[in-house]
């Protein structure tokens, strides 16, 4: 007799473990069922449906041959039968089987299984806020959720929104909410920053000053005490304690869980975060059932802990690893670095591996250094700066983790990824200090950004570039504690020496230095050292140390991340 | 006393290693000499010169901050003494000296070191052929022949050109002089392809493809016999054997060979590629003295042998390594996975790792895997097609080199980058299926081409996928011995069948081809599957071997590589 798998939810995973089970076995049958009568779509995709870059809600759940993936399709394109509106009540494993409840007439039956895939997907955390009812205020997890919202808007009904949370969904959100239809869009964060889990603050701050200037209100460490309105008219206004933001929508998006319950009702074992726990081959505690998506927790590589990913890329791959073990093999998913990127307007953001705070929670000694460089070789006509941020840990020198931010999100990505792939080898600094990429004056300088992030920190663990961050730089030279020596040129320097008086702000050209070594306004105070991205500062840091001048820090990536960290600094032209 | 060091070559390598060595040990007293009087300069931008993107030559050797590095910078902001328009002469091991000459006056002198370095570069290969000397033919190595270059196209001297050699310079050089030149440009190449020790003929023939599309004529497997023209008016044609091809101005681009002479004289070990031998840390036979950049080969960390790799990118690291070591560290270069990336016109193409020629020549057993897959994911609004090969041994599984072409280079990049760098650590394909890079739709599908490309190289190994690549089928199809299935849409299909005839060119799309199986056109011949870009067609391949119908093979990459490799095939709409 042929092998039987019923395979729970049908989004990503789930049908990703179908088709490729079937593809390896063709003999097995195969059922697959959904709550939802829409299957087989790119959630990740949704924010760009409602921006309206995506035009049609068909576009996510089509094969790039646009053919719409539903049940039929998975019937005649794949051999998989589907049962939409269908929910999985509980699971007997000791008879192997699944009890079902059809949702349209409320029939059930039991479904026999040699195998199970659990691709029960997360739901989103609806925060236990007075007002999460109200007519306006919603999720976005589903294509039917933003197919609401996108109704709403287009009907006139929204001039004023509210995200609530800052993370992924939350920034995409605001954006799709404010770029295209121009919604006065605030997004409110409960945390210090944006995207406390994915970015320390040097590269969150970044992306907030670019938000704010496409007109994002950001406010952060702020908490929502209940959502205003009433039942009959809808959400009326997000009431932040100190006082109301009146709005016509309120978008939730502070995190989400993952769907455990039918598992942890079977008695599978659930881990910390509340994700099935699987091994390797993506098998529960029970070896016949699989489990993978945004329904299991996953070791995290670097940190070592059990870590919730979200996210498709993810599912994707341990589908097709569930996929291949269903029909016989021994396919492997050993877990996630924490791959990460988002568009945030203009810019692009990718990070891997852990930040320092949780580095310092792993155990580990996170060091660090923060730099700026062009996309392109300097040379190059058309460019940008990237920003970026390296971790290692002091002792082992292992790298842990890797964050960027560009107007390039390609190129960002590309730095990003270089890094990403080798984080489970656990590597150490010095092979990103040679780290071979590939160049050419038109993507990239001959050393790269990557090549220079572990170089300065490298020269950081020797104790030879003593950095400070630009991001604690600004507020303590504003409390006018410290001095600066600006080693750029006279022409970019006099703009600030002329607004901060030389006394606070003195301009010698690192090419001076040397001979001019006496006029260095050296005093009680530490010397900070600014230059046009730090490579300037650096050397000037070392030639005032041979010289005996040795309270000075650098500010690390100079001028190129004062710029984008604190906008209003630099004097007006 | 302080360490002395004398550095022979100041282009990329010789300042990158004075200037760490300086930085870490501000004692040490550097002499830098150069027969030129121009130094520090990215050569790797000669073509943008010429081109005209980048407007000035100083532009080549500024820093980002617009200095001009020139003598005086060095001793400035650098404490580096140079040399220029002086050559060295010979080396006394002994005596621990080097023999200088001054080019101006030609006075000589010796140099005394503690460590040397040789940074002397490489050379352009000039063909022994009849006509180099003539005025208008020229090589392509430094600022002033890009000068010249430019001067005599600028006084509208240069209507037709004609580059010998399409490896990157020749390749860069073409898209130079006809891109904003508009000069009719035709470019001659002796092997059978484009780029041929870096890019296997799929990816080649798609960049030929693009630059006759762009209007360079590329002429392969044409060898030039001589040039002809006279001493007064220069060079008048290119003499390829059946014809003159006429023009007035002819770039010599066969390639560059080490400039081992002065190291091969004292008596150091040179490897079998011409260039100075080294150990990991950048010594030559004699411990006292580095060697780096053009002039030395190095270990390829996949094919084994030594290489000759002379690019900017790992002069600058192996310079780094140098002055570290100089300055009494231990830094270590191990050798290079020969990543390399060049910009052809609107495309980005990029590589790592070994060809399938030269894997079979390292005894290898390559197989390998042809994808076509957007940049983005399917759904978001802007995309173009990436096209990739990954070719991995047949027994051990190791990866061993990746090429790919797209119209984002960035993104190119990011791909070929992120397998780049797993090549040291000799990856099985496993790790790339299930390659953990960042997602998000803007910049990537969920399975990514990188997974996909594993993915699908996976299952020709385990012998689920029999490909045929359409650089063969094409050729092979239109000999008229093999019939097509084309499972894409009608709509698709249609002016194909209609062109072909439905005997040679059978549609029937995948959704409906388990319940027509009976109509598949099925005879002695073999059975050449077709869909967009593959995965289609390798599942109409699945199903009609689990119904008995067996000979047949997946074209792989679909039309997607079809278009861009015989742009003539597809019918007009």
């Amino acid at each position: 007799m042929s092998k039987r798998v019923v395979v729970i939810g049908a989004v990503a995973l789930g049908p990703k473990a179908a088709c490729r089970a079937k593809r390896v076995d063709p003999s097995i049958e195969i059922t697959m069922i959904d709550r939802d009568e829409v299957i087989s779509y790119g959630g990740c995709g949704i924010p760009y449906f409602v921006s309206g870059d995506v035009a049609d809600i068909d576009g996510l759940r089509s094969t790039s041959a646009h053919v719409i993936r539903d049940s039929s399709f998975f019937r005649n394109a794949k051999g998989v039968d589907v049962l939409t509106l269908t929910e999985a009540i509980n699971i007997d494993r000791d008879a192997k089987t699944v009890r079902v409840r059809n949702l349209k007439n409320g029939i059930e039956k039991d479904l026999e299984y040699d195998n199970l895939v659990l691709a029960t997907g997360a739901s989103p955390i609806v925060p236990p806020l007075e007002g999460v009812d109200l007519p306006g205020v919603s999720v976005v997890a589903i294509p039917k959720q933003a197919e609401d919202i996108k109704n709403r808007i287009s009907k006139g009904h929204v001039d004023r929104a509210v995200v609530i949370g800052g993370g992924a969904i939350g920034i995409e959100m605001a954006e799709a909410l404010s770029d295209l239809w121009d919604i006065d869009t605030t997004l409110v964060e409960m945390a210090d920053q944006l995207l406390p889990t994915a970015f320390g603050r040097e590269m969150s701050l970044i992306l907030k000053n670019h938000m704010e200037e496409k007109g994002i209100r950001v406010l952060l460490s702020e908490r929502v005490t209940r959502i205003t309105g009433d039942p009959e008219t809808g959400v009326r206004g997000v009431d932040i304690g100190q006082g109301e933001i009146p709005c016509d929508l309120v978008i939730l998006s502070v995190g989400i869980r993952p769907n455990g319950g039918l598992a942890s009702d079977a008695g599978l074992d659930i881990g910390p975060c509340g994700g099935v726990l699987v091994d390797r081959y993506m098998r529960t505690s029970d070896p016949d059932i699989y489990a993978g998506g945004d329904c299991v927790e996953i070791p995290h590589l670097v940190g070592n802990e059990s870590v919730h990913m979200p996210l498709g890329s993810l599912a994707n791959r341990q589908g097709r690893v569930i996929g291949t073990n269903i029909a016989g093999g021994s396919a492997e998913f050993n877990g996630s670095v924490g791959t990460f990127c988002i568009k945030v307007f203009d810019l692009g953001a990718a990070r891997a591996g852990i930040t320092c705070d949780q580095a310092l929670k792993a155990g580990f000694d996170p060091v660090y250094s923060v730099c700026a460089q062009a996309d392109r070789a300097h040379f190059y006509p058309t460019q940008e700066l990237m920003y970026m941020k390296l971790i290692a840990d002091r002792k082992t020198r292992q790298v842990l983790g890797i964050e960027a931010v560009g107007y390039s999100g390609d190129a960002v990505k590309a730095r990003v990824d270089a890094v990403a792939v080798l984080l489970p080898h656990k590597v150490l600094l010095d092979e990103i200090c040679n780290l071979e990429t590939a160049y050419s004056p038109p993507w990239g300088s001959a050393m790269d950004i990557i090549n220079n992030a572990a170089n300065t920190l490298e020269n950081i663990m020797a104790g030879w570039n003593i950095p400070v961050d630009v991001i604690d730089f600004i507020p303590e030279f504003e409390k006018g504690d410290i001095r600066v020596l600006d080693v750029r040129s006279a022409a970019q320097s006099t703009p600030f020496v002329d607004k901060f008086g030389k006394d606070r702000w003195q301009n010698i050209p690192q090419e001076e230095l040397a001979s001019r070594i006496d006029e260095v306004n050296n005093g009680e105070d530490q010397l900070y050292l600014v230059c046009g991205t730090g490579p300037r500062s650096y050397e000037a840091h070392l030639l005032l140390r041979e010289k005996g001048i040795t309270d000075t820090r650098n500010v690390q990536g100079g001028m190129g991340i004062i710029k984008v960290s604190f906008p209003g600094f630099a004097p007006e032209k």
